[in-house]
């Protein structure tokens, strides 16, 4: 019988847990919002009851499966197998995550944040499948970044590596969240995007989207104008993608990486951001083969983090 | 007895060769002027002549030794064991100097290039040893870069990682030898800081190195002059190490190194160029850990290839 690992995804949006086979098929799925406003211990409880029926519903049940994954949405202290912090749930700081996980379930688990756990999922199943040095940038309300080098996640001395959202691309460009100016994330993330789009319109530039209601303007709204032709949106995905090849450059540069991954939400805009993103790349990069490297879509989207923190389960065993 | 390695350190400037032994100590060593106008085969007799004086200076000799390391200046195919190309002398495309060296001195062998050397060498011997994640930057002629993760030279998919020279730090900056505007190499190498020193006076800056004849001023001078209280020189090693600490935080919030060590010949400048750097980093690394991470002077000083050629050799053996 193929190896199965339960795999369990805490992001700040969803909570996802999955019976995954060595192949990286999900045999059992359950996915749900996350609920806000609840303790560490109301979540752990919500993960392990959508355990317990995934389980249930594949064959040999508990007693198939070799060991627990488990992806985080934030910071993680990846040796000690604790939680950091998390951006968008409370008191997540400093929590045993991995062995509380692991004490209730009575089976090895490992735990690793969600960028780190997605690169890992599009190395081993998704779009950089046999590969052994991979970048990968998830582009969403935030940039992030994870890295498999040698075939092994690469995490630093202190479990923080993978920070690509704050090289600064324009020293003088728009202020980001870290306080900066003209990070990569205040760029191309996808507040970036909308925001990008709210000040060309308040400008008076012409768009298809002066008929959406500017405060609620979103990446995805700039992208599907872009889509349709319109200009001033196809201008700011440009700009956009250019920013991210920048980035893609430096870390190219520094790394000689096989291939370049990108995730995220924003990432569905496809050639929109990728097309620029790769001529910024040819632009920027230093030698001709890393002009050349590969920048692709991730192909496992939403669902990387489940089947990359399965990747990372049978990893360990 | 102790494991001793020949060590052939090749580079655009000078030749050197070492009998060392695993603690890195040097038990015989000879160094010359790289000629120039010769083939690679002129300069490769070159290195063996030099060897053969050093081996017989060791008791035992040849007999005594278990292996070959060399250190390449120019981009290397590791795998290969062949030279790409040599910036500085001619002919060096696509030599098979690792398996020339192998054969004619019938012992196993190894090359890197100087700057994936240089690290190796100081995570061995020197300002790094016993870290397990290096950032190794050296700023001389051009800035290049060395890496060393979980405790092995990382080279990347094609031996190309490690180029951190051409990160734009400042877009509209001083042109760049590569074409583009405001890589670190065009505002913190040596003739970056030569040049800016030069257009200060051309600009009738008041500054001590106005004495100096300007179509010779190096940025020795220009150190020299920082420390000795020149207003002007102090200004531009400053911006130069400020430069250099931007592109260690893009580094280092990819990467999370234990520490981050600054070789090459304008790293002699010492704090004039490593405060500002260190100051920069602090403002812009993403973390309270990336913030802190040290960032010393390498130790092996222009050694540190002859050195690091030897740890690579060690580590094959």
């Amino acid at each position: 019988m193929a190896r199965r690992v339960l795999s369990l995804d805490l992001g700040g949006t969803k909570l996802a847990v999955g019976v995954v086979n060595d192949a990286g098929e999900a045999l059992a799925e359950r996915l749900r919002l996350t609920p806000v406003q609840t303790s560490p211990a109301q979540v752990i409880q919500a993960l392990l009851d959508m355990a317990e029926e995934a389980v249930q519903e594949v064959e040999s049940g508990w007693s198939g499966l070799a060991g627990v994954g488990i992806s985080f949405g934030g910071p993680v202290d990846f040796a000690a197998g604790r939680t950091l912090t998390c951006h968008h749930l409370p008191g997540w700081e400093s929590i045993p995550l991995r062995d509380e996980v692991a004490d209730r379930l009575g089976l090895p688990a490992i735990m690793d944040n969600d960028a780190n756990v997605a690169a890992l999922g599009e190395a081993r199943f998704g779009a950089a499948r046999g590969r052994r040095h991979v970048l990968y940038l998830t582009v969403s309300t935030g940039i992030g970044g994870g890295l498999v080098l040698d075939g092994r996640p690469y995490r630093g001395a202190h479990s923080q590596a993978g920070e690509i959202g704050h090289i600064i691309i324009a020293p003088t460009g728009p202020p980001c969240t870290c306080g900066r100016r003209g990070c990569l994330e205040a760029l191309a993330s996808g507040p970036a995007i909308a925001r990008a789009a709210r000040e060309a319109l308040r400008a008076g530039e012409a768009s298809s989207l002066a008929a959406l209601p500017r405060g609620e303007l979103t990446a995805r709204d700039v992208a599907q104008a872009a889509d349709a032709g319109d200009e001033l949106a196809r201008g700011i995905m440009h700009a956009a993608g250019e920013a991210l090849g920048v980035a893609i450059a430096a870390a190219a540069n520094l790394l000689d990486p096989d291939i370049v991954v990108i995730g995220g939400g924003v990432s569905q805009a496809g050639d929109l951001l990728l097309a620029p993103a790769r001529e910024a790349l040819a632009a920027h990069a230093v030698t001709d083969i890393a002009r050349r490297i590969e920048v692709v879509p991730g192909q496992l989207g939403p669902r990387g983090a489940l089947l990359g923190a399965a990747a990372l389960a049978l990893d360990m065993l």
